[in-house]
């Protein structure tokens, strides 16, 4: 087999085998396989597209290329659920104790924040004492017994995911659906999900930026996961402005807790519940979405939900008293409020923009050695199709340092006021299968 | 300027400008931009084709990424040929003297032959004392004198195009018509041609495979040079079977004297008198290619084009006694006839296959640093359309070594033999602007 060959059918827009995609991964992870070859046959697939049976190949290739973590001392359907990028995402801090409460095993592998996202560990981590350092032994344990624990990364997954991805970075060929949908499932299998549950972001702030370029994405990731016997459903969710109000660490977990206890922002609420009962049924606890639905909004109702967020908590060395005193959470030293000048119905706000301006009062960082303050951030007080006057408070800043300005010029700059009142639209679509 | 920005623009199908070519073609001759993005841009243009003007600022770009041979010292306008390969094409031989006849000033630059095509220069060594050693002045006193020279090949012309040529290798870029045109236009402007006629091969043993992609190839290269200001036409013609009846060194000689004395095959005879009408208008000798041929089968019936090659060869070393004594040409030792096992008309003669079979009996080289010998060669008896009866000879062999079943095997294998008389049409289209 030669890979010039592998290109040129490519080129041709014949379907690749498993044989030559196997060939093409496995050498270009061992460095048999050149980079100028490898970033042709990329740009041949941005022009040519992947059949499914193509794209579930390269996925499982991609799986196959490093370490897989192994679940398998875990019961039941291990549900994973993957984000392609938000602000204030508080989900993932939601889901995880609202699905475990249906004894939906959640083993969650997970990461911490770079630039302008939220890190789901930062977070966890402003729970006085809570940590991901748990054996594997320990890790399972915890699942089997409360059905919830997340640990931090490990392992070679998916090294020909990386190469391939910093190589698409530099040759234009990021924005390729069968290149973007194997990335992302081949990183979630090799963490050893049994299911996955995706919410896939449209907008001008989100990678995919049309509906329909979301939905191509999502249909071809479902596709791919349902191929490779991964159960796999996904969500449409817009991204016209940050989820919920808070933009930070600290803030973010009392928002999730309030979300936990029936009392959250209507947008998170709505969009933990549509992905929850997605997690519900694609781990078996439900028949379908309605019924999935049903069961989610009764655990948060007698307080089980809850309950779950505190064992968790408390499993991984986490203050859980802090669920019930949210007010214990790290607080910042100085508390500013920024005004609007203009008047007008909120139509956008900026989500990315919101994130960088966090990210400046020290809520993420910039290199990976960064520290990070817990207890600083954003909490938007208008959101899309509030009115705003002048003079009204847009949002509130949460900071350990005086200097403000640049962060109160960024939040200004990511509001965007006109003279409808647009109805926000927050799940676009539904994609089961 | 960023390379990636130059790839997502040719990505999404915009045109490249004049400093974004120049950008690339810089920067990879220099080794500052990598093969995996140069061949990420290569595919792209694959793909999304490129603009006439593209296409010329493409061949400039790399018409000045190395070094330029300066003609200026020649008077008149310097008319080169290329013809995209052939077999037994000794149209070089007839050409050069038979417009350097007609005043039309002819400085060559030619190479050697490699694989089963031949080189001009290895041809007209086989002139006894025949050399192409001249210095700059030389060659250009030469051709100023007497309207013809060939000299080697020397300098370091379009670098750019080596590399690229190179990488489209191992990257199944090769088949895309502006890098194709741009890659054969810029090696023979940087040779220094004022006016470009040329011969484009159509047929299974050619490059380009159909009319239409021959066609397209030579519309691009005709538009480039017009565009570059390099005044250029080209001819279509069939590669279903060798030109002429000679494959070798000494062999062509004697057939190229013959087609000068308008003695030669009726195929060679109609190529050159094609080429050399078109190589007379874009030197500006003739008003059309009416007006021109008429001129070329002038100077053929009066003696000059013949007596014009006998001055060539002197003036570079050779012996132009030979011109009117060809049975003095090397000599091989063996002969022996390739007899048809079967009967038909002839289809088709894979020229490949017998450029093949003459490269073993030594009339090619398979490595740069190989000796050829100059006697060899096969002389066809049989050509597309003649009929063939069992038993018929088809070919004879000129050898020095008693051993020749592989070529009697190539040969035969080359005629394809068929139930109805094809009717061979050489010339399929003349494309002067």
């Amino acid at each position: 087999m030669r890979m010039v060959d592998i290109i040129a059918n490519k080129r041709d827009n014949k379907e690749l085998t498993k044989e030559e995609i196997e060939f093409f991964i496995n050498g270009y992870t061992k460095g048999d396989i050149p980079d100028y070859q490898a970033s042709a046959l990329l740009m041949a697939i941005y022009f040519n597209d992947m059949t499914p049976e193509e794209s579930a190949n390269l996925t499982m290739a991609m799986v196959n290329s490093g370490d897989q973590i192994d679940l398998s001392a875990i019961d039941g359907i291990k549900v994973d659920k993957h984000s392609t990028g938000g602000v204030g995402d508080t989900t993932t801090l939601v889901l995880a104790p609202l699905v475990a409460a249906l004894d939906v095993p959640v083993a969650k592998m997970s990461g911490r924040g770079l630039g302008h996202t939220g890190g789901t560990i930062d977070k966890l981590e402003a729970l006085k004492g809570f940590h991901v350092e748990l054996t594997q032994d320990d890790f399972a344990n915890l699942v089997n017994k409360d059905k919830v624990a997340v640990i931090g990364q490990s392992g070679n997954l998916t090294p020909a995911d990386k190469l391939i991805y910093a190589l698409r970075d530099v040759t234009a060929t990021v924005n390729s659906i069968p290149l973007i949908a194997s990335s992302i499932m081949s990183k979630k299998i090799a963490a050893g999900a049994d299911a996955i549950v995706l919410d896939v972001k449209v907008g001008d702030g989100a990678f995919m930026k049309t509906e329909e370029d979301a939905v191509a994405l999502a249909e071809a990731m479902v596709q791919i996961g349902n191929n490779v016997g991964r159960r796999t459903m996904a969500i449409i969710s817009s991204m016209e402005e940050p989820l919920g109000y808070a933009v930070g660490n600290a803030n973010e977990v009392k928002e999730a807790i309030d979300t936990l206890k029936g009392e959250g922002p209507k947008d998170l609420t709505e969009l933990s519940l549509a992905l929850g009962a997605q997690m519900a049924v694609v781990g078996g606890k439900a028949k379908d979405l309605e019924e999935a639905r049903t069961m989610l909004e009764a655990v948060i109702k007698d307080g089980s939900a809850l309950e779950k967020f505190k064992v968790f908590v408390n499993n991984q060395g986490g203050d859980g008293s802090l669920v019930d005193n949210p007010e214990n959470l790290p607080q910042a030293e100085y508390h500013y409020d920024v005004t609007s000048d203009e008047e007008g119905y909120v139509e956008v706000i900026d989500a990315e923009n919101i994130g960088v301006a966090a990210s400046i009062l020290g809520a993420g960082r910039q290199t990976k050695e960064d520290e990070i303050d817990l207890a600083v951030g954003i909490v938007l007080e208008k959101k899309v199709g509030d009115y705003v006057n002048k003079g009204d408070v847009i949002a509130k800043i949460a900071s350990n340092t005086e200097d403000v300005d640049s962060v109160v010029q960024k939040i200004t700059d990511s509001y965007h006021l006109g003279k409808e009142q647009k109805k926000t639209e927050l799940i676009k679509r539904i994609i089961t299968a």
